[in-house]
């Protein structure tokens, strides 16, 4: 039986509100006693399905200039360090298919967190190999066999299946926070969720 | 020389997060020693320009169907009434031409609060003449006079003059919210933006 209550955390690599959430939804949620699943999944294929070839941040330059300028203010105000990245959004396929691999092996959390930092602090690929295998490697992990499980057939097949959970929860952007079956967008609502896992609820 | 910081309240009255940002900005504002300008215009112009011809809540379904759901938590928490309108989004237009005209005459803030709950507690048309004629009428004014002063040509050209400053200003959706050339974005915001009115920076 399970005694904590669970947060069900939705983020891709390449949305750039996942990263403070990425960041801050262990501590919080250990606070409230609540435990975090991370799942990992990708955008693309639902902006696709809306007709979206590119972020909507780019589709509209006025709500991708905010954006960038609110997620600055909310790093400020995390106390997180945070640079623009040149080149917005990431292909993040091979990165969740690692953190895929890493929610069976125990280390998503710092994984997640190391590739977040490439992309939003350093402004590295994160579709580059060597950036990946570098940070499994700063994990104490040898990157040959996680890279090789990682690109599967098996593991492939179980991201698609991931990303079509999310469409099915009625998960359209990220972050996503799922508790006890109730769906919270955005990195402004993961305190709430977190509280509503908990048992905070209407 | 005014000696209390100011923000500046941007909201469309057919905006479903506008409706809890109405309610609560007065009282978060003065408890920051904050002076509130409603600026009311319209989101309908920015959203043609962006090819978008409905609520993207009613183009997008599954984010429409979130945003229900995430109105009907925040009312709760905020201890505010809210049922889901029949038709959304309704027609802002001569409730928004009357409310410019309340910025002039003092009872913009009431007036705005009563075409709110209309729409999201009553779910009555706040395009109806009769409602809007009750609304004012309920404020102790003699609706006659306002209709015709909202409905005069200098008037309609001073509603589409307070669009384009808004656009102008890179407002894209409501409620907005600017402290000092400060844009903030959606009821989520309200109290970050009067804390940055009120000194709090990065």
């Amino acid at each position: 039986m399970n005694a904590m209550p669970e947060l069900h955390f939705w983020y891709d690599f390449a949305s750039t509100y996942s990263y403070p959430a990425a960041m801050r939804v262990e501590d919080a949620a250990r606070a409230a006693d609540v435990t975090v699943t991370w799942r990992p999944f990708l955008l693309g294929p639902g902006f696709a399905s809306q007709g979206w070839t590119d972020s909507p941040f780019n589709l509209y330059p006025a709500k991708g200039r905010y954006m960038w300028r609110d997620l600055t203010r909310i790093c400020t105000d995390e106390g997180l360090p945070f640079c623009r990245p040149a080149v917005f959004p990431q292909n993040s396929l091979l990165a969740a298919r690692i953190a895929l691999v890493g929610t069976d092996e125990g280390w998503v959390a710092p994984f997640s967190r190391a590739v977040f930092r490439e992309n939003f602090v350093h402004g590295r690929s994160i579709s580059d190999t060597k950036v990946l295998r570098a940070a499994l490697n700063d994990l104490g992990l040898d990157p040959a066999p996680v890279m090789d499980r990682a690109t599967s057939p098996e593991n492939k097949e179980r991201l698609r299946a991931q990303v079509e959970d999310a469409q099915w929860r009625g998960i359209f952007g990220a972050p996503s926070f799922v508790a006890d079956g109730e769906l919270f967008w955005g990195f402004d609502r993961m305190r709430r969720a977190i509280a509503w896992a908990a048992g905070d609820r209407l």
